[in-house]
């Protein structure tokens, strides 16, 4: 039987197919020498392993909320989950949400949620706008579903409400107007930029949107990823786009606890316009009807004693001193070097560097090819770049402090720096 | 804004809407007072909530397992609990697979792996051939990708290896046998009909099957769902269809932790032929590049200390004792009714109960609705019956004893009898 035509499959797995991220992270836990500025992996070192010990042994003590765990859940998830989320969110926006309890959903990470949404909104060929360079992953979900993720200019608070605009203005004159489903953006400390969207931000994309929803007939949906939310270093927090949409009408906020607690139980979460909600839960009933249970309660669990708080100071003091180390090497390496720039990001997990417009960092460029002879990997911008929109921008990159220590920091910036002076003697 | 304009989703949100059988479970969660004959819950009294402990406890006793677990994995999950599920299934079918560690996939329920595999397999229109009725998740897995579920002609033992063949006789000659993707079969105690594959009507299957692979010049894929082996009460163990094809060149395998340990934990997992595990991968690496790993070094651990072993004992003990009261009820109401007839599972969670061709169980029947006024539901046949292929049966239903008690099950079918009866009269 000739085993070439199991090539055969779907168009949605050939999509699917060749996506660099998943490389990337075999790569890195493969060789264990490598030092890994790639992997958005977190910190092993915080791992809240005392935590899930004492939150298991809370569920497990009582026969019934054990066998609660235990079984089956709802495709929706952990009502109780659901309601300790709601009000955190609440306290944080420092608003009441006019939501139903239908329009939280909980799945395993928030990337499936961040799937399935787009799923729902998507056919084959419609758009969704987002910042340029954008999370990757985003890129991935949107190339499965044959769906295209179209860039916008964007600056260090991530798209620019204005080139957002131009962009729709654009996309109406085109006549593809009626493709465009959605704006995705990562409004806190994003990933990879590191970009942070500020009060005034989030208020002209509001209004830019709400302008267009208006044109349109039909609500421009925003996609909000808070993944990174928590890990705030310094500077207030801002309220999310909820403040202006305290029905989530149009808004989809999605959170996750895989960076602030542990991506091993895995639990995301997210609010979704309500008739969203139903298309969202319609598709999960038949790809899994509902995620692991037992995680769901055991973070309920550690929402209800507020456990997470002090474990969430403790983290962000800890990425803070790595993220400062990351900062202090790349300035010996890289001061006096014209061309080279990088952002401070005030949370999360990434630095973005940008090295002059003729070093590409692309696999398999020289510059690659030296950073992984020197024992260093990092994530080439380009991958971060959608396909559409806004030009790809080949010589960024992506460098993440996560689940290094300050030492592989320290060695994995000279090793880079090293590359780069390679590359530009030739 | 006009909200209704909000309905305008993808057409898979559209196909994927309707199902009934999250209506259901929320019917039987909502209403405690209610006999549900319907959910395939498994039994709450069983719950492993012991042997979770002592594993959680192993697991989180040594900081490095302990971080492993509650880090990220990989797309392909656990390696560790790959390679002894593959270590077991050889033992289960006494012989050696031939296949690489990547062909193992780890998933949040084998349901999502069939829904990855379903997707991977088929586009919009493409067909896979079952027995009918069939697990009705199924159904709604392919109507949400688009794909048709194609019933054929079924016995004792499941889909009839004659009428699968003059199935694939039909479409040659209508043309569609280009659109054949597969053939799906629960093999053990299935659900609904607790129906078993015993081991001539295997080699009959893959007999034909391989005649139509040739007759193809390409893989005609059998997906054995054996979500419910380990739920066996009597008659020998028999080797899965690998045991005609231990490389997987054709076949997936797809096994549960949710019936036999816990559907809180939720792991599933299955074997695939070698490119059609790729393909599932690129798929999953966007919907959510990995399942719970704490889940699965969890299942690791309890599988390393073989405490399943014992557990399945257990619980094979106590869904039989609730097998036989179902059969006693039912043998002391319908025994003497004409046209009523019921088939003894062997193992599984479910009894398939038909009733006269003239008495509809569908919702909104007067049988349902007088069950229902009686305090008792069960899960319509013909939600288990495909749209195509063979004709709806409409007067079957799937009985499950899985999360009641025997009392319950008593009272159950008493009820279940006098709405019978009720319709009968009238």
């Amino acid at each position: 039987m000739p085993t070439s035509e199991l090539n055969e499959f779907s168009r949605r797995s050939r999509w699917a197919s060749g996506q660099p991220i998943g490389a990337l992270m075999a790569r890195a836990l493969a060789n264990p020498n490598l030092i890994s500025l790639a992997a958005g992996f977190v910190d092993p070192e915080t791992l809240p392993i005392e935590l899930v010990q004492l939150a298991t042994q809370a569920l497990l003590s009582s026969p019934a909320s054990a066998r609660a765990s235990l079984q089956y859940g709802t495709t929706h998830g952990s009502l109780k989950l659901r309601r300790l989320l709601k009000q955190r969110l609440e306290s944080r926006d420092r608003q009441t949400l006019q939501i139903n309890d239908d329009q939280l959903v909980l799945t395993a990470g928030s990337n499936e949620l961040l799937h399935l949404t787009c799923d729902a909104l998507c056919d084959e060929g419609d758009i969704i706008l987002s910042a340029a360079p954008t999370y990757l992953v985003f890129l991935g979900v949107m190339d499965s579903i044959g769906a295209v993720a179209q860039g916008v200019e964007s600056d260090d608070e991530g798209i620019c409400p204005d080139a957002l605009d131009r962009a729709l203005t654009r996309l109406e004159s085109d006549g593809d107007l009626g493709k465009v489903r959605g704006v995705y953006l990562v409004s806190y400390f994003d990933n990879p930029g590191g970009r942070m969207a500020g009060q005034t931000r989030r208020e002209k994309l509001w209004d830019v949107t709400a302008r267009w929803s208006e044109r349109m007939g039909r609500p421009l949906i925003l996609l909000e990823d808070a993944a990174y939310r928590d890990l705030r270093f310094e500077g207030p927090d801002v309220p999310s786009l909820l403040q202006f949409d305290p029905t989530a009408s149009r808004t989809v906020y999605l959170g996750t606890f895989s960076k602030s607690f542990s991506p091993g139980i895995r639990v995301g979460w997210g609010l979704l316009p309500h008739e969203l909600s139903a298309a969202v839960i319609d598709l999960k009933t038949n790809t899994d009807f509902g995620s692991p249970h037992f995680s769901q309660q055991l973070i309920a669990h550690v929402l209800e004693q507020e456990w997470d708080i002090p474990h969430t100071e403790r983290l962000c003091a800890g990425y803070r001193r790595k993220r400062d180390a990351m900062l202090a090497a790349l300035e010996r390496h890289f001061a006096d070097q014209p061309g080279v720039a990088w952002r401070v990001p005030a949370g999360g997990l990434y630095v973005w560097l940008t090295l002059p417009a003729e070093m590409e960092t692309g696999l398999g460029s020289p510059l690659w090819e030296h950073a992984l002879s020197e024992g260093v990997i990092y994530v080439p911008g380009e991958f971060c770049h959608p396909a559409h929109g806004t030009p790809k921008s080949r010589h960024g990159m992506r460098l993440s402090y996560g689940v290094t220590t300050v030492e592989q920091i320290d060695a994995g910036i000279a090793m880079l720096a090293r590359a780069v002076a390679q590359v530009g003697s030739t």
